[in-house]
C-alpha cells in the first residue's frame, strides 16, 4: 500500500483535522452498493479466546472477502461511483498489495478498465493474479523511474483517474462496511480493535460503530516498527515513517491521509501498537486454533487482544481480521 | 483412529450387511444433545471453485468444530447417553487422534471421566492437549505391550466403558448432525462428497441425506492408498488394508465396522479414492484460496472434487470438511 500523498504532495501542516468527509450515511450507501457482490464475511468465535481474555469475543474475518482482503470493500464502493467519462478514460491505481487486486476485480465487475503500475521485479505471481482479475499491469525499471513519476505521467497523458488505496471518502465509506456487518450481526460492542495501515479501515470502521453502537470503544492497531498513526493520534500532528521493516505490510504506510488522519482524530478512542513477534504469535495462534490463514497485517487487532496489549474483561470485543493474503513459501519463511 | 475389533475380533464373514442400527431419529435426537454444545459450523463458498467445477459447491468446515474436527458431535452424542454405571467407572477409548481429543472434552462437559490409552512416545503435544482437555492419559511401551492388550486390561479389570472412534451408533448418530446442519442451511444438494475412514462420518452423512435431500448422491472419499472402504463398498465384502501409508492419518482405518459397513451399503451412492497428490493440491487450495486450515483427511473430499475425481456439472455440492489439525511442523514438512 502507498500513499496517495506520494503523488500529489501536500504540507502536511496544510491538513484541516477537522474536515470529515466521511459519514454514516455514506457508509450505508456503500453497503447498498456491496449487496450481493462483496462476501457478508463469516463471524468466528473461540471459546479459547473467550476464557484467555475472560471476554466475548467476536472475529470478523475479512480474509474470506473477495480477492483475501477487506480492500475489495472500499475499491468496489469507490468504482462503481466513478462518472461515465472516467469510466471512458480508465481507473489507475499502483500497489502491488492488495488494494490493486481489489481495483483489479472491482474494475472486472464494473465494466471499467483498470492499470495497475508495479515494479518489474515484483513477483510473477502478483503480476499474474492482478492480470487473472482482468486489469493491466504496467511495469516500471526501479533504477529508472518511480512508480509515483510513472502513474503521475499516466494520470497527466491519459486522464486516468487514480484511486488510491486509503486517502479516498469512497474508499473510506466502503471499508467501514465490514465494521457495520459485525455490529448488525452480533449486537453492540463495547470495544472493537482495527488494524490501522493509511486508515481507510480504521476510520471507516469508527464511524460504523459510533453510529450503531455508540458506546463502543474504537482502538486502532498498528506494529510498534510502524507507528506513525499511534504518534499522529497521540499528539494530534501528523507523523510519517517511511519504509518501516515490519512484517505487517499493509501497514507500512508512511502515514495517515489528509481524508483519513480528521477521521481517525474525531472517531477513533484510542491507538496502540504492538511488536512484531505478537504479530507472528497472533498470526500462528489463528492458524492453530482458529484453522484460519490471516496475513500479519490481518493479525494486528487480534495481536493486541491476545498478547494483552489491550485489556477489556466482562467486555464484548470485536476484532477485525482484515486479510489472509500470505502465500505459502512466505508463510514459511516467518516460522522458520 | 482404530477400529475396535481389534479389541473385540469378529469373523468378518459375520458382520449382517442387512442390519441397519442407525436411523435419521437417532441423527436428530443427536442433534438436540448437541444444540448449544457444538459448534453450528459455517459453510464456506468460493467463487473460484464454483467456476472451475461449473458448479454450486458448499464446504461444510468442521476444522471449526470443538476440538478441530467432526469427532466432537459423535463422542459427545455418545457421552450424553450413558448410564449413571457407566458414568461411575469412567469411560476408555484409544487413539493418537481427533476422537481421543473429542471423548476427552466430551468427558470433562458431561463430568465423566475419560481415559485415554497412549504409547509412551506419542507426541508430548498430543498428550498434553488431551490432558488439558481433562482426560486421564494412560502410556504403554510398544515394545512390551500393545494398546489393545492394554486398553482390554482397563476394561475387564476397572469396567470401564470403551467408545471406539467409528463403529458405535451413537458415533455414527452423532456424526450425521453436520450433514443435518449443512441441507438445512443450504438447501437440497444433488451430491455430498464425504471423507471415509471407518465410516462414521460416511454413514451418518449418508443417512442425514437420504432423509433430507433424498435426491441427493451420497458419495465417500478414500485415499488411493488405504481404499479397503471403496474395495468393500464394490465388492459387498468386507477388505482391509492394514497401516497403509497415505498423509490422511485420519484414514489409515484398517476397515469398516460391523455397524459402518451395512449402512455405508445401504445408504452411500458410490466410494472414490484420490491420490496423495490430490490431497495435497487440495490442502494447498484451500489454504491459498478459501484461508482455511485443513488437515489431509479434512481435505479429501474437497481433493475429489478439485482434482475431477468426480465430476458433477451445474449441481448444488456439498464438500464436508472434516478437521483442521495439522501443526505447523507438520504442515511445513507436507509442502518442503
Amino acid at each position: 500500500m502507498t500513499h496517495s500523498q506520494n503523488i500529489f504532495p501536500t504540507k502536511e501542516a496544510a491538513i484541516d483535522t477537522t474536515a470529515l468527509r466521511v459519514a454514516i450515511a455514506d457508509v450505508e450507501a456503500a453497503a447498498m452498493r456491496l449487496a450481493g457482490v462483496a462476501n457478508q464475511t463469516p463471524v468466528l468465535t473461540s471459546r479459547t479466546v473467550n476464557q484467555r481474555t475472560n471476554s466475548q469475543v467476536f472475529f470478523k474475518c475479512e480474509n474470506f472477502q473477495r480477492t483475501g482482503s477487506f480492500k475489495f470493500r472500499g475499491a468496489y464502493n469507490a468504482l462503481a461511483q466513478v462518472s461515465k467519462e472516467q469510466r471512458q478514460r480508465g481507473i489507475l491505481t499502483f500497489s502491488s498489495g492488495n488494494h490493486s487486486q481489489a481495483i483489479a476485480l472491482s474494475g472486472k465487475l464494473n465494466g471499467i478498465h483498470t492499470t495497475i503500475v508495479m515494479p518489474d521485479d515484483a513477483p510473477a505471481v502478483k503480476q499474474e493474479a492482478t492480470r487473472s482479475y482482468g486489469a493491466e499491469v504496467i511495469l516500471y525499471n526501479r533504477l529508472e523511474t518511480t512508480r509515483e513519476a510513472m502513474a503521475q505521467s499516466l494520470v497527466i497523458e491519459r486522464q486516468m483517474t487514480l484511486i488510491p488505496p486509503f486517502d479516498h471518502p469512497h474508499v473510506v465509506a466502503g471499508q467501514g462496511t465490514a465494521a457495520k456487518e459485525l455490529i448488525e450481526e452480533v449486537g453492540s460492542l463495547d470495544l472493537l480493535l482495527v488494524p490501522c495501515g493509511g486508515g481507510g479501515l480504521l476510520s471507516g470502521s469508527a464511524i460504523a460503530a459510533r453510529s450503531l453502537s455508540p458506546k463502543c470503544r474504537v482502538i486502532g492497531v498498528e506494529p510498534e516498527r510502524a507507528m506513525d498513526a499511534t504518534c499522529s493520534f497521540h499528539t494530534k500532528t501528523l507523523h510519517t515513517v517511511h519504509n518501516p521493516d515490519t512484517i505487517a505490510d499493509g501497514a507500512r504506510t508512511p502515514n495517515l491521509g489528509n481524508i483519513t488522519f480528521p477521521l481517525v482524530l474525531h472517531y477513533v478512542d484510542d491507538m496502540v501498537a504492538v511488536s512484531e513477534t505478537a504479530i507472528l504469535n497472533a498470526m500462528f495462534f489463528l492458524w492453530e486454533r482458529l484453522k484460519i490463514v490471516v496475513e500479519p497485517t490481518g493479525a494486528l487487532a487480534a495481536a493486541a487482544l491476545l498478547e494483552n496489549v489491550v485489556t477489556a474483561p466482562n467486555a464484548r470485543i470485536g476484532v477485525i481480521i482484515s486479510g489472509g493474503n500470505v502465500d505459502l513459501q512466505k508463510f514459511r519463511q516467518l516460522f522458520s
